[in-house]
């Protein structure tokens, strides 16, 4: 009834969430990439349907997501890494929502932290590094554009920053989001202008993530779905 | 015997990874954060000593690390998100191979993607946002310095990527580090200057994680350490 878009983590079997590990074992159908560890695969119920995407393209896979919540089966998409860092789960969120075909999002441990840590590198090492970009291999100009800007931050700072951004260039009308207390039960968001941001999310408690950037114009075609449970 | 730096992940308790809960099962001693879900604190053992670090300084909290592992117990120091990402574990890691006590990390998943995720924002939708920066809340002025950059890739566009960066005016000498097939049995890493990457790691093959930045030199303080099972 649900297609349940599960991040795998960045290759160690282990480094899978409880929750994503228990949807598998759960699940009826299993559609799952070629980076994903075969030892999850062999979790899912000797009697569930099980599909490689080796040979499909991101079209097709679409198509096979929607097809298949559309039989009523509890469906699996295991993806490498976390579904929607450079991920392209955002693509078959939105085949699925335009199709009406209920799915959530279960988060996964993405490669471009854990893998650094793996080999003794802390990205955001205090008095080194206090700020981090990740990007594509064929990145290309530099600038605002295409770019997202993130920070976990205290609310009180917040105009403060957002002035900075809009000195920096950033136009004013940019997206973003505040994102207050984060996949608990409290959990609030505020999407606004960037120049209205301060004023939109004045009063919420803290911590917060801040999120700068087209991508949260994104979340209007996504909205309306079921993205997870809260504790 | 061991003191394991495991990642709680983003809040909900279901977003532990597998092999942080397995671990949380089986200590003898549990540290952690006020963030962390009373849900997971709940799933140690009857017998184990649990301390929450509500009245801990940093240093007091490396200080019980240390003592915890030099007692020869099984130690989980469970922190929120990942223990790596704006998480200090960094510093508890150092604190730990200083004193010659055998630690691991077990990556958590982030806030900073799950977060957005959570609400319907793919961090790096395709066509939309190509690259992504973590900040803290008080980061400072802008440019290189304190600045750790990314690259997720295959590693034949390496040496343009390197000739970007230094036009761009880093440091041909800026630590930075290749790291190809992460977390996977065949991972292999190389540390060089920049100037001197493409040099070192040619020849690894892909997908590899190119990480770019002062963190990159933090290692040095690490290696040694057992930082992870791999599969």
């Amino acid at each position: 009834m649900t297609v349940w878009l599960v991040g795998a983590g960045p290759g160690d079997p282990g480094l899978i969430t409880a929750r994503g590990l228990d949807l598998v074992r759960g699940c009826e159908a299993l559609v799952y990439d070629r980076l994903v560890a075969p030892e999850l695969v062999d979790e899912a119920p000797a009697g569930a349907l099980i599909y490689t995407r080796e040979e499909l393209d991101q079209d097709e896979i679409n198509e096979l997501l929607v097809r298949l919540g559309r039989d009523d089966l509890e469906v699996v998409r295991l993806k490498g890494g976390d579904p929607y860092v450079f991920g392209r789960g955002g693509e078959e969120a939105i085949a699925l929502a335009e199709a009406g075909v209920p799915f959530e999002v279960v988060p996964g441990v993405s490669a471009l932290a854990s893998v650094p840590a793996a080999v003794g590198i802390p990205l955001t090492h205090r008095g080194v590094a206090d700020r981090v970009r990740f990007h594509t291999g064929h990145a290309a100009a530099e600038g605002a554009e295409g770019e997202t800007i993130v920070f976990f931050m205290g609310l009180r700072n917040l105009p403060c920053v957002v002035d900075e951004l809009l000195a920096e260039g950033l136009d004013p009308s940019t997206p973003a989001a505040v994102i207050s207390r984060g996949t608990r039960p409290d959990q609030e968001v505020v999407v606004a202008e960037l120049a209205d941001l301060p004023e939109a999310s004045h009063g919420l408690p803290g911590p917060a993530l801040v999120v700068v950037g087209d991508v949260v114009a994104v979340r209007d075609r996504i909205h309306g779905a079921v993205l997870q449970e809260f504790a």
